[in-house]
């Protein structure tokens, strides 16, 4: 089964807005173990649109078509599709009750031309749109003899998901003989490289290269760790549900000590809520990351029930001042420690975590660029960490918060 | 002039990684005036890409290559290029010395693989590789009788850039017919819609509209306002600079107010040296933004020379016992005032800048979700706003730091 993609839009050929669809179907259709061989991004020029169209076709069992679906006489993707097929479009006043529906619900009026995006290839079957006003299509087309499908979806990123994974993969997986109900579950984990994941999960790979299903990838996420995903495909939702909680816990059962969450889980809250469970309030101090913890920790709602605030001590005086760090060098696992009290103290918290290190670009105190020393206090116990984070500026920036973060997660584990 | 693109890579298909530099050339075409129809993702397959690379040929004057450059037996874009063109790669000696030099002033053992990019197909010019160790090529070929360019660069963005900017553009320029020079400049605003930039510039956009050279774009950048940004063509730099100077004076008599940087300047690099210049340090109050504010000041490099630290009062207590706040309602233009002063006070800081407001979900001491209140110190002087930001919390923390740094500008200039 080979599923292709054509993004529709001149602003994406321009350079004014990036195709991250095309980036998200592709990941969705490896997962399905549907191949996708080729990618297009094609302006709203209706003869363009239908040539590249027919051209994919030749190739491809499908193609997914993004964009193009609006209410503008620049939106082609409904003529394209309806001449490739050889019909006609005609108007489907179920989908165009819908779109009155959907304005009269936001008090606003109805402009004649969103009607247009009722019109539907004679043949083509609608996937009911419930977050803009725009369906989705699927398009049965003969192309040389052999039946294929085009399924066109919108371009608007939130849209275009709930379509496909609602009703165009189902669709696909349906068409390929496959099982139709797909599930992926990402395993969050950081503090290990990917080859050492590998290394680690070796047994497991070798066991899910011969069964096949789920499937395992791994997804590296930049300064936010590596996840494990296991892809798993079944005949109901229970069934695939069972196989990938059987291999989540064989997974676990080799890398439990890595791994900080599940799917949406970030590390700050992951945290949050340890601390929430414990009944504990946190407080930071933080000098080389210069208030990126806190930022962090505060995007997370509800933050407010445990996190009470921070001290930037970016001036050395401000950690003498404010904090009670003894005069000396600032960066140091005494100054962090001294911090970590400091901000238990001065905000009032249970728990509080510290920063100190150097972020470049020249060195501080002595210490080399990408020196980064953790302080911990938990009640009256004080722990610290000197660690060696990778890279420039913004980079040991980065690393520092979750790194330090997780040796709170730690602290709070044991 | 009509120059399409081709990705070549597995892992752009499989999703693994965003295919941002089609964007980011597609934009550069775009404001040199070099039409660009139709771009395209392929793998890592031989036969594929010469199919797809022929067939855009058929269709364009011109195209331009991205990846597939690298030293292993899966880049395969010099073999489809030769095969296009008809013609064998040969051995370069010039480039094989720079990539074992390469390897040597890094200290690293080369492996023989590494000499591959040393392959360019007979009749081809090698844009020599400054940044990584794969030179990018200029490809001469017929197609049907009509003499056409492929042009090859790595798909490691900043070598890439670094290339079409260099290279390919002026390349193209040259063969267009056109000015061989383009110089673009981006005059950075904050504070007004795009419809009401357009409204206050149409005096200077009705007048280049007429005289073709500079072009005006409005590029909306989220979260960091909307860029103007002019471009050029000239026979040398000299002339283009030029007439860039002239027409940027032009656009700021009508929008000087709102334009705070050019080019790499940023709110947060352009309050810095403000502060510099008069030789003022700065503290900070954050509330609703809870160190992001902190974070975006501390990533300047050199930042500490002006930047004292920051209290996240995030708990009402600590604007309470740290920064003396009065008890009271802490969303309100006198708890900013109090909170500024009081950062003043505890970081020991010339300036201080505060922050406070509802991000949401819920509403907080009757203020509806989006209230921000800005207080602002220098030295003896204490100036407050209450503003409304849109959107939910995670856009309404990012637009608040925005718009409180701009006050801060503000009240520095005046």
């Amino acid at each position: 089964m080979r599923c292709d993609v054509l993004a529709v839009g001149t602003e994406l050929l321009l350079g004014q807005i990036t195709d991250t669809n095309s980036q998200w179907i592709g990941e969705q259709l490896a997962a399905a173990g549907i191949d996708s061989l080729f990618q297009a991004k094609v302006g709203d020029n209706l003869a363009r649109v239908e040539t590249v169209l027919r051209r994919m076709l030749a190739d491809a069992d499908a193609v997914i078509m993004c964009g193009g679906l609006g209410p503008t006489h620049d939106d082609l993707t409904r003529d394209a599709i309806a001449a490739v097929m050889g019909v006609e479009l005609q108007h489907d006043e179920g989908v165009a009750d819908v779109i009155r529906e959907l304005f009269a619900a936001r008090g606003r009026r109805m402009a004649e031309n969103n009607l247009r995006q009722a019109q539907v290839p004679v043949g083509a079957t609608v996937i009911p749109q419930t977050r803009g006003t725009a369906p989705g299509l699927i398009c049965p087309v003969i192309i040389d003899g052999v039946s294929k499908v085009i399924y066109a979806v919108p371009g608007v990123p939130h849209e275009m998901k709930d379509m496909l994974q609602r009703a165009v993969l189902p669709h696909l997986l349906q068409r390929s003989g496959e099982a139709s109900v797909i599930i992926s579950r990402s395993l969050r984990t950081w503090g290990e490289s990917e080859s050492g994941l590998n290394e680690r999960l070796d047994p497991v790979i070798e066991r899910l290269e011969t069964e096949g299903n789920p499937t395992l990838a791994f997804l590296a996420s930049g300064w936010e760790g590596i996840k494990v995903r296991l892809t798993a495909k079944a005949a109901t939702h229970a069934e695939a549900t069972t196989i990938i909680d059987r291999w989540e816990a064989e997974v676990r059962s080799l890398v439990d000590d890595i791994v900080f969450g599940v799917d949406d889980d970030t590390m700050e809250s992951v945290v949050l809520q340890m601390l929430r469970d414990r009944g504990l309030s946190l407080g930071l101090a933080e000098s080389v990351t210069g208030g990126l913890v806190a930022g962090r920790i505060t995007n997370v709602p509800g933050a407010s029930d445990v996190f009470r605030g921070c001290v930037v001590s970016y001036a050395s005086e401000v950690k003498f001042d404010v904090l009670g760090v003894p005069e000396g060098p600032v960066v140091s696992e005494a100054a962090a420690a001294a911090m970590a009290v400091g901000a238990q103290r001065v905000l009032g918290a249970d728990v509080a975590l510290s920063l100190t290190g150097v972020a470049g670009p020249a060195e501080q105190d002595g210490m080399p660029v990408g020196t980064l020393c953790v302080g911990i206090a938990i009640g009256d116990a004080v722990m610290t960490r000197a660690l060696r984070m990778p890279g420039l500026r913004d980079q040991m920036r980065q690393m520092s918060v979750i790194s330090a973060l997780d040796l709170l997660r730690r602290a709070l584990t044991d």
